[in-house]
């Protein structure tokens, strides 16, 4: 049973890697398994199809990135404070990338997004529903950020989460483009303007 | 010398149209010929290889848009109204999209700058020289705005110019995933609080 989750896990976590770096439709399931170490009868044994398999690593990709946002959201700070470390946390990571294996490979859901368009609609569909999970977390702290008179009331809405995250996707294509997580240090100024607020 | 030129529009044409559409990596050279309606024998005639058919139909794609760019740029007007006429003219481009193929495709640009990452490196360095002239260009008309007194002047950066991109790239991203163009409705107003500016 240990050995069995442990290839699931191994597949979806090589899924992950290699489609963040190198997208979705250069990748082949034969690939994948070489890199997870499974055999290809094993993979069938797991996910129906490659397409199968994209989905449950975005699955699990988000599902690791919201205990992320979870973490950095939430707490007794000011809600400012917490958008911050949301969104400094989210440079760190490509920082990290960079600095570990030499690539800035940004956002998988972001690669995608752009990649798959009205291919694949199954993961266009989880893609969709993820970005507006993500608008609602933002739209939350906004709201909050609002009730503590730190931005005005009428930017606390979901049209302005949104520009948030566009503005860092747009932000970390630069950082992927450029292969420099430098792009990232005016993250966080610039979301300021965005919300017309000031340094927390 | 006519018959020819045709042939290697052609090839351009449709290898711009189905890689907005469907990315790099799932597209073949047979396909695009069967598009362009042009023998594989003819290709090799053109194009030395699938990279350097994408290398020049990204120029090719540039090429017009920077007609489009400095249309919009260039002119008595004041700068933030030029740069509000960029703007809309690129929301305005999908949303005819919409309306005529029944997607929104996004930006060949960005479509290429998140699948390649570091596949293709003279691709990436071509991309990367791209959107640096894009921020050359929006800085340019952000510094007149600085000097009509329209902008704070230490808005009048590349920095900015580069939000501004990157918040337009996010949301032609967010446009695309939900097959939507009234994402872009918000584009000009939040750009204007990128900017620190007031509507001209």
């Amino acid at each position: 049973m240990g050995r069995t989750s442990t290839a699931r896990e191994r597949l979806l976590d090589a899924t992950g890697e290699l489609m963040q770096h190198r997208g979705y439709s250069s990748l082949g399931v034969a690939e994948i398994c070489a890199a997870a170490e499974v055999k290809k009868g094993s993979f069938y044994h797991f996910f129906t199809s490659k397409q199968d398999l994209t989905l449950q690593a975005v699955n699990a990709y988000w599902e690791g990135q919201r205990g992320a946002w979870t973490l950095a959201l939430d707490g007794p700070d000011p809600a400012l404070v917490r958008l911050r470390r949301l969104l400094e946390g989210m440079a760190q990571v490509q920082r990290h990338r960079k600095e570990t294996c030499g690539t800035v490979d940004g956002c998988l859901l972001g690669n995608l997004t752009l990649e798959l368009s009205t291919q694949e609609p199954d993961v266009r569909a989880r893609l969709e529903e993820i970005f507006d999970e993500q608008t609602a977390l933002i739209g939350d702290v906004l709201s909050q950020a609002a009730d503590e008179g730190d931005i005005p009331r009428e930017h606390a809405e979901q049209s302005v989460a949104r520009a948030v995250i566009a503005h860092l996707e747009g932000l970390v294509l630069f950082a992927k483009l450029k292969n420099d997580p430098a792009v990232l240090d005016t993250l966080w100024p610039h979301t300021l303007l965005l919300v017309s607020a000031e340094e927390p």
